[in-house]
């Protein structure tokens, strides 16, 4: 009876009533409990500050610093009782201190507040998944210069609205993504470098009239520098927005790549066989081999998209300082990190074991007049012809080899010469993909000389660790 | 030393090498299990059907059926051995099925692919949701009415641009809320109605060769009918796509009610009071009430929306039918929903516990001259004055009203006919904030008698459960 | 030198000063202009009903609605002078009629405010999108019913993860998207009836207390009803939303039809020829045909997308009633509208004149073992195998005809007998995609039989108007 | 008759049929004029690098530059003829060119091709964009310095969760947004060098064997070096992304002071007073001051977000290299530019012009007990007190103020001494607000010393250009 009136009270789902729902939609445990080693490390780093700084005795910080060893290995052994009463992560932690060291754990949280300490904790955390991009990365890319580098002058269809345009090279190709997630890498990079503040000792908002030292928390953390000003260092959350950008832009490069694994997976393309162990098959259709990986890795970017939306709609008109609306904050930037790490992993697994099907990118490469740009090109280098000019030879000796249902290269000079008398057979070094390829040498053009360049210069820029 | 190798390979974190990263990435009984009654509801009804087309016995039938119960019941009590070796749901309960009733169980999957199935049971699971929205928006309307019963006439601030413009009524403020839920009930069953379509017996993508009864299947599942297009059936996701975008609708009215409260709750307007449930405060500082609720409430549209775009995103330009992509539907849908009725809930509880404080809401309504404009629309209405000329003596006496430091309904008659002769005793009778808000008797304006009609409509329809 | 100074001040580009950038930022008549039909007829209405209810006279109410049709004509002549010192179009108008009419122009704004009027305008013109996107969905439909009829048994391959999974017909497919257009259809309708309302009369935002006739003018102007609450009526914009919302499904659908579009042009794949006047060629590739409305159809979701987040953005958060943000609402909703009519448009042009290129649709379709599933079927079915001894006869059968390199059709029954000695001649009768595709009878299924009579169910719901 | 059906045809809109909706889809002219300048300062740069590698002529190129010239000064002056039928503003200047100086014109298009040319275009476009936004951060954070100087030691309370936590500084929280829109410059800044490369040269994709010197046309238009590969170059749109992601960041920031204006300048709170050239008034409410220009700038978030959502979504799984979908890339990064600069300006305005009220300012903070934590740290720190003491023996302080209706401070020593006797007169240095204030020294505290520290840094720093 009551139970039926407090369903309806409650619109069914909460039938415990107010208390569990203000629980449930208060508690943040069941998740920030993934800071707890960033929580531990910024409370010792803390606790030893303020016995530097006098503030508190050097017995207790020791003591405190013990303690929080004792309950980062009861966290990492799963023995730890996380508490959903006792909120979040920090206060479960400095509880569980108290049981183990008794009244100095009461000392800690002198001269700082959960506004800062929040602050720090999440700071931390995604700094760490900043590096971890950055290692993500540099395997993916390190993985795309071995196929670059095994078929820097394998020649396949350079596309554009997905109709074949001009050959190119195999390796040319993985080089373009090489130069996007190096343009990923680089924004992580100054990502990091803004980031790399430290919030703790901002206290509530205002700072603290403790004599704290927050350069030294800010050392022994890591930070370049501590944050400069309080209100800002508890409010602000351009960090976590800043890694969601930067990872969307790469999920949206990993999602093009995927794309095109999938379409190149197609029976109709055949230009690659992806390895066993990221497709799946069908038990009865043994040429099946659906690119599940794959796909999996073009759909990530939803996820990460959808939490940077998520964030910055949270962030949206909030005033000073922190409000409660920025405790979710994390679940989004979790679930996208994770995402993230997973999909870097798969794609470079997917890209060291695949095999280009060289014979199938070659003939592909070959159909359509793909070199009859390099005809046009040389008429007007050559021959000196005006662009319009050279165009409309071209486009009589399509036609001429279309009628004869050959390709340009199979043409005779004096086909060649019936359209225009002055071609010569130097015009044959510029037909046939491997020539077109050849020729293209401007700078950061898909010349296999060119290529293998690039690869070099890459593989330097990584092992100095600068790129 | 292999660890070293393999961790630069796979970028750090997944060291156990590629087989470890698909299993992480391509599995999804961590998440999909939560469909577990909805897949042994949808075999159930399939085996049973599959009895009565006589595509399997009724031996089998019933062997099927009750060792699904069994599956339910040990998924229900916790002691369900699921297996990340097994992806999916489906296949978890399938392969528990065969340890349970042996030979039987391989007959349950005839006529019927994991495409249709995995589209059966996201959509049940949907439409429960949907059910969840409704009760949870009738709970709130039902609360937001008795606030609106009681302060039907108390008055208070009609704000735009959060500047006092006009007074309105409480109560008139609580229907506005009411209109707006009552618009995002209708949109939910709608979109209901719209998605109770089986996709079950669709099989892999063209329908089946085997006799099954689709409307049979539909039926029992609560189906009004069953899908028309067996490509269309496993490809669509429309229904999760629509319920999250009409969640994101009632997320942005729970934001902007959300965002009143905490205003209101400021030390400087001081409208409302919250419950202690719903707010925390501070040990030291007692009048120090944070509306945490309010501010969570008000967050949540931020991971709605997100999920939203997550999974349009990843839709968006997928060919048809099946593509793996497709499995990243199910975890932004689930959180979306769990963040939905969790703010509905929230909210109710908010609202049937808070106080409203009419005596700071009177004392705002009166403040800043917010009747000026009954007393221009009582000029032109008695005396017959143009708009503009209404507006001007009005402006006049304001200022006069201003430089005796009073307010309108202040000034003396005397004072009034100084400024314009005709103006009668009568022009008293619309300054004042009751009597301002009593004569706004247009239909759908703030007059208590309109605004309890209004309440009794909608208590009469949502006893009639028609809203 | 002062230029220099105030460059400085206004970062550059706002040379002219604080007036300059507040009448950038604050005035809507260069886009709001778009609103003139809409915001005459609602005045129109509003003049008529305050004639009617006695609040103005006959004769002024018979001046304002000629005046505002000479207004009506000049605008739609080009003729009218927009005066951004005039802000918005409301204010536009009701200036230009006071030119014509004079004095009783002034009393058009009796019982009414810019905010409720904002409103009605905005309504009326989403409504007419509405309208105009049913239209659109009902021309595309037909369209696709054309091609579905002419290729109801046409065969070709039905994809799974890109990867030919069984055989389907043109007709199916075309239908798939049917239901889908068809949903949106559905969702349009829904829409419309939901924002069917009339803010007019809503004044400011308390109503007024001036006696007049929501009814008349809601009837006047086509709406079902009254908004049935004032505040609610000038702070709603859910009519918006919604329309984003249900434009973005649709958007979405057109994205996965585009895509399938760009994919079947290439030269890989070959299924469809596009007409020239939706392609575009290259003056000396003749066999280029570049899918350009294909991909701008496929890109449109993009800006849809956009503004729905960008609109709910906007809305987030927002205390009632007017807020200018509220302002930002029109552009988006313009932009969104006319990038899906004219989405729409050009797919209906594309279908319309798209070539289905029959040979290679079967021969793909045919390929891969694809009726492998049909003949597991079978055997389930006829020799009352169980599903997993069907899969590993299959398997083995496959395999043999791998190892001879042919199709399952053209392996002997010798050679079937080789591996189950029960297999009779009727197996032939599944194999092979003909036979594939006109067993699959299950309600929904690909059977032409089946397409045929989904196409004649939707011709006629389309003829009644019912969709 | 035949408009009739052609009506039907093409959904009511487009009657005139495919070529014109083909014209309105594909046709980019409408939009991509603004791009004109750096169209012809691409093409300007590219005519002098052909002709210095020796593939034009000096005449021919000194042509073409002069011609260039004379189009460039006929778009300025409003007398460029644009045609829709030379679709887009690289045809429309070609065109022209040929039709000013005939022949030489055919040669521009030497080594070069649409691709390219579009991305370069672009890429200065947005590049120019950027530079704006720098500039009009520093306008910005140049007017917040001026209030933080003027009100260095003004108090004010410090919130979270809208609720008065303790004091702070005007000073300190007008820095707090100097350091918010310090990130955003430096962010703006290294975007800027990330985007700097140029495109031109990569031709369609592959590069082109014309001896063309990309390093000299990137040393031409101010790029600090050509892109690398062709192939990206031709299909990256990260640097609108960035730009884009980076401008939602900074209008972030905007929306968060803009909300503070909205609700600063409510009756209820009277922080501020915002100047009327960036607020609205009414005619006869003298009091009632709407901040239009604050709540327009907090809305804008919502299109520059949208915009980059819907980028984000054209590019997702887009294949190498150019596709249609990406002329979707302009119009979202034009509005989304706009409303970035037209903000900051406003912004920078209203900052400059609005005049805090200083007396509710500190009335505000000095409400509440906000000193309370000043007390419990005192204890901590002057009596060693643990942290849970000093909390129970100041709640017990401030409920003796509470019944004795005084503040902290109010209290005398012997009602302190009542409740802990150590405490002493010097306890009084820090209760009161400006006490309060003055003892937060740690680093980046609230103290106005260290307030005015940090103004000098920054005054400093924007003076050497290195912010």
């Amino acid at each position: 009876m009551t139970n039926k009136t407090s369903n309806q009270m409650w619109g069914g789902r909460f039938a415990a009533g107010p208390d569990a729902i203000m629980e449930a939609i208060n508690a943040s445990i069941g998740f920030d409990k993934r800071m707890a080693s960033q929580d531990i490390e910024g409370s010792r780093a803390h606790a030893a500050m303020l016995a530097s700084a006098g503030i508190i005795t050097d017995s207790d910080a020791e003591a405190i610093r013990e303690g929080l060893l004792t309950v980062l290995s009861e966290i990492e052994t799963g023995e730890f009782p996380f508490s959903t009463a006792l909120e979040d992560i920090h206060m479960n932690v400095e509880s569980r201190l108290k049981e183990i060291i008794g009244e100095p754990a009461g000392r800690l949280h002198t001269g700082r507040s959960r506004n800062d300490q929040v602050a720090t904790d999440f700071r931390l955390w995604v700094r760490d998944q900043v590096d971890a991009a950055i290692e993500g990365l540099e395997a993916l890319i390190r993985a795309l210069l071995k196929q670059a580098e095994a078929g820097a002058d394998w020649v396949m269809p350079g596309f554009t609205h997905l109709q074949v345009a001009q050959p190119v090279t195999w390796g040319h190709h993985m080089m373009a993504y090489v130069e996007m997630f190096g343009r990923d890498l680089s924004r992580f990079r100054d990502a990091r470098k803004r980031m790399n503040e430290s919030p703790l000792g901002s206290a509530a908002l205002a700072g603290t009239s403790f004599p704290i030292d927050r350069h030294m928390t800010a050392e022994a953390l890591g930070f370049d520098r501590p944050a400069a000003n309080s209100l800002d260092a508890v409010a602000d959350r351009d960090f976590a927005l800043e890694f969601l950008a930067t990872s969307s832009i790469t999920a949206m490069h990993l999602s093009r790549f995927a794309e095109e694994l999938v379409i190149w997976s197609s029976a109709q393309f055949r230009f690659v066989a992806l390895s066993d162990r990221f497709s799946t098959g069908s038990s009865i259709m043994p040429q099946k081999k659906n690119p599940d990986a794959a796909e999996l890795i073009r759909a990530k970017i939803g996820r990460i998209l959808g939490a940077m939306v998520g964030l910055f709609t949270v962030m949206k008109g909030l005033p000073l300082t922190y409000s409660k609306d920025m405790q979710e904050d994390k679940e989004q930037v979790f679930d996208a990190a994770d995402s993230l790490m997973l999909a870097l992993a798969a794609m470079t697994g997917m890209v060291a074991d695949m095999t280009a099907n060289r014979e199938n990118l070659e003939i592909a490469a070959a159909t359509g007049f793909s070199t009859a740009t390099d005809l046009a090109d040389w008429l007007v280098r050559e021959l000196n012809m005006p662009f319009r000019d050279a165009h409309h030879v071209t486009g009589t000796l399509v036609a001429l080899a279309e009628s004869k249902s050959c390709d340009l290269p199979d043409l005779t000079l004096s086909d060649m010469q019936s359209v225009h008398e002055h071609i010569t057979e130097d015009v044959f070094n510029v037909l046939g993909v491997h020539n077109s390829v050849a020729s293209r040498t401007s700078y950061g053009g898909t010349a296999p000389s060119l290529v293998r360049a690039q690869i070099e210069r890459w593989n330097t820029t990584l092992d100095n660790g600068d790129a």
